[in-house]
């Protein structure tokens, strides 16, 4: 019994993909939620801004899914948008990359080792998953900043 | 080459309790980040303290692999520690009975749809998922109170 689960495929790439959107949804309505004058400039504790963690998220996305894809990898870079409706603007144009660009990445691809972005050394369902988590991780400091602004953050659970 | 992306098995269950005890132990490390006489009191923004959050995690982490393991779901109660040297301990108690548990979850049982807790209906592996990106969540909120604290977290990246 415990050897059959352990192997046993618990998510697909197309599994992860829809998870994936649904965080990124998620995500967006968090950006969408600050004020204008507040999303690059209120933090807490000395942190980086909302919109600065976001442009973050940006800079994993897609060009992580390009380089598991494709084993070319350009040096990390931040993104540059400066205001929220430009921010959420290079945001949808993302989800429709990561979306056209996620199943073309070859099955193999996602277990073969190497440096992303030419620093850090996993496969490549490693770094994909790294970049999820590091997406919920800072969206929940958001969540933070919002609370401290006496503003209600989206509900975790809505994904749509 | 999409369609056999798509469903190409990219997390298995061994590969998944993997990732979800190395999260754990960056979770425990955070608590253990805390002063004692901070982390059941202090917040920002009016949300719950760090201890509170991590009593949710503990309250999900083995239930749910119960409650998908068998189908029995007891209703969702909150953990009720009280101090540092009591949560860790029962956060590491945690720990093993999900590494013993984890692994007898019948295969089967990860796509069946009910109600975890009588509540919340969705397939086992989504359940179990949403408690862990729950606990990324929670824990990221954690470190901005760290902050706030002038306490620097530990690294994301560091599961070890």
């Amino acid at each position: 019994m415990a050897s059959e689960t352990q192997s046993i495929n618990l998510i697909t790439a197309n599994t992860l993909l829809k998870n994936w959107q649904g965080h990124r949804r998620l995500t967006r309505k968090t950006i969408a939620a600050f004020p204008d004058d507040k999303l690059f400039q209120f933090s807490v504790g000395g942190m980086r801004p909302y919109g600065v963690l976001a442009q973050e998220m940006i800079s994993m996305a897609v060009p992580v899914v390009e380089g598991v894809a494709t084993g070319k990898w350009a040096s990390f870079k931040h993104g540059k948008s400066e205001s929220k409706s430009e921010l959420l603007k290079l945001w949808d144009e993302q989800t429709t990359l990561l979306e056209e660009k996620f199943p073309k990445i070859p099955a193999e691809r996602f277990f073969v080792v190497e440096k992303a972005f030419g620093e850090w050394e996993m496969p490549g369902i490693v770094t994909i998953q790294y970049a999820i988590d590091n997406e919920i991780h800072h969206r929940g400091q958001g969540y933070v900043y919002l609370r401290a602004l006496g503003i209600e953050p989206p509900a975790f659970w809505d994904r749509d």
